[in-house]
């Protein structure tokens, strides 16, 4: 089979994670050794560096600062949230992408995010198609929610994992130094999924303890929520509880913060979330009388490099590989998944998989592993989380803190 | 000099810091190793334990998960927030407390705390000498909020300092990977002296960059702070700021948070803080229309042993050390003091001071280190907190998440 000729283009969508520049890196490694691949360029703020004709030219930039991207947290390239339109609708957008991919030459497209990602991954690669130009489209998965459908997790969920179980595991035995009665409430990311708020239950070991954990799979039961808090501190002074943002009041069906104030939307028209945490918080200080400390880990349990796994950190530099040499190799229109293949010693696969299966559905807790009234999870849960939380993946300290990469960032001309 | 025979206990008060069970674990230690201490007890919930007591027999527990003490977060052995008062206005806890002393024949105490813990140790000094106790009476310093008066550096702010700086320095690549106008408010803890507020300066390195910080050493004036903020969206999109819990509004005096609500206070009168981000975050909402997320570090500065810097948590172990041999030699009413030699190479020395140096004072950063209009600071305060925050101690992990210490907590018999 012919390959291609011509340059390679990605972009970094949606929400960052600790790991998501492993996957560029991983992406840029392997586009280094191939000689059909004429330049190598990454997009300013996903589809809008498309749009705006922004691209860094990574042969520019220098190898040991690239290398640091397998420990650097966040999108280094920047990320975007931008909705295209169906182009049968409004191909506006589409047609400057092809006078854009046409000028440079783009013949090779990753594009690095979750299900909307998906999505856009998706709508490109059958205009390229309908247009009849050539280029090679593959998505790369990412998302702490680890909500994408058809793989078995996905990159950044792992690491995120870790951090929300190893600050647990820290902050509930923070929670009962003192023998007067508290709750503390973290509050963890996860829309509609509650894999990562899950995690919590990971933090149980010795003196610490989660002891309720509320996930967006099941109807969120106020009075129900009180009544599990109050049973607990009959028992003991501290209890630590762990709910998703996402959990939706049973009454009402909104979420919990919506129950006091409007929400912002997105450009996916997804509601701005947080703040849950804090609204429960005052909820169970009125309601029983304690202390209640609020624990939103919102931008650090995706950031946190410094705790990253490093089996989920390795395999985000592997979908970044295998898309590149999925797209040599002449494959177009498909994700690069993860299939576990065995759980103990863990191994995984990596397969190609079609678009339209993870493009805007959302993959859930089996209701299976959830138990009643908070109690957490059953143990299939933690087989299937322990094994993406191994390992860590220490950063280049100096003066005492991670050197994160620091790019150079320049602009292919346009 | 003769040595007094008798029995140890020890006790940790205050807010938990990553650190304080490394200093226990120096006392442990130390005393294992001299005939003359005949019991090794820990107060269960400091004073309280006393009051109850409640003490755990230090030699029932296993060595090994006495050793992981040294990377465990949070008082082990429980803390308490109780204000004893003058014995000259009511000594009914003090003759308690001589009641129990002479009960377990206790000759060595040592009590682990900030400024408030010491001025208790005081208290217990005066008063067993007043009754002609023999007892040898030694302060253990601690406190996050670097605030004690009289020494260089207190145990607990270096690890709490390094975890600011790493986790700012990873939020701020967050803060900006969107090409649109968003500002972090990030809420570190300390009341009345901003040093782990200021620490959030060294997580400026490469992208990341914490734009402005504002302690409570300086009046807070909220017109002020949104022209900062103002003019630094000007220039670029993400404004990340550090504030201290505790800056107060410059035209009322009053704490953020209790502009709009009434706080609570605590044993020792302090108002329970918190929440400041958040009405923060709402204000510059409100004012400048952009995207703010508040980030309260709360729990997480304190507890993150998964952070901890080894010069830290060394030292601490060390001023536990230290104070039991003290004690040995017959020294009393003194704390274990920590004094910078040199700053390169980074040396201390531990000086016994007197514990009215350090009750009840607060120690804040000097004025001239501070930037006008939240600048952050001069080069001095890196110079000072740089050499705090180095090295790591990693953990023994065991299924990817740390296997802190499982003590047994036998009670010695009443």
């Amino acid at each position: 089979m012919k390959k291609l000729k011509g340059a390679l283009l990605i972009g970094q969508s949606g929400g960052p994670t600790s790991v998501i520049n492993a996957s560029a890196l991983g992406v840029f490694k392997e586009a280094f050794k191939h000689s059909e691949i004429t330049g190598i360029y990454a997009l300013r703020h996903g589809i809008k560096g498309i749009l705006n004709e922004e691209f860094y030219d990574i042969r520019q930039e220098d190898m040991a600062e690239l290398d640091r991207l397998f420990y650097t947290p966040s999108s280094a390239i920047g990320s975007v949230r931008y909705k295209l339109k169906d182009f049968s609708v409004d191909d506006t957008d589409y047609l400057r992408l092809l006078t854009i991919f046409k000028k440079h030459d783009i013949r090779y497209f990753f594009y690095n995010g979750g299900n909307d990602s998906m999505d856009t991954c998706l709508k490109i690669s059958r205009y390229l198609k309908s247009v009849n130009y050539e280029c090679q489209v593959i998505g790369i998965p990412k998302t702490i929610d680890n909500d994408l459908y058809g793989i078995d997790h996905s990159p950044g969920f792992g690491s995120a994992a870790k951090y929300v179980a190893t600050t647990l595991r820290e902050v509930a035995l923070d929670a009962q130094v003192y023998d007067t009665k508290q709750v503390v409430i973290a509050e963890v990311m996860g829309r509609n999924a509650g894999w990562l708020t899950a995690a919590a239950q990971l933090a149980n070991f010795g003196n610490s303890k989660v002891d309720l954990i509320y996930l967006p799979e099941v109807a969120f039961d106020l009075d129900a929520f009180f009544d599990d808090i109050k049973k607990i501190l009959q028992t003991k002074n501290s209890v630590v509880v762990a709910v998703s943002e996402g959990i939706k009041d049973a009454k009402t069906g909104k979420f919990i913060p919506e129950l006091y104030t409007e929400l912002a939307t997105d450009a996916f028209g997804h509601a701005s979330l947080g703040g849950c945490a804090a609204v429960l918080a005052n909820k169970v200080k009125e309601k029983l009388g304690v202390k209640v400390r609020p624990l939103e880990l919102s931008l650090l349990q995706r950031s946190a490099a410094h705790l990253q796994s490093l089996v989920d950190v390795t395999e985000a530099l592997e979908v970044g590989r295998q898309a590149v040499i999925a797209a040599l190799n002449g494959v177009s229109d498909k994700f690069v998944g993860i299939i576990r293949t065995s759980n103990n010693p863990y191994t995984v696969e990596y397969p190609l998989l079609d678009l339209e299966i993870v493009a805007n559905q959302e993959r859930k807790i089996p209701l299976e592993w959830i138990l009643p009234n908070g109690q957490g999870l059953t143990k299939e849960f933690n087989e299937y989380c322990l094994p993406l939380i191994q390992g860590d993946n220490p950063a280049q300290l100096i003066d005492g803190l991670p050197r994160f990469a620091k790019l150079r960032k320049v602009l292919v001309k346009k």
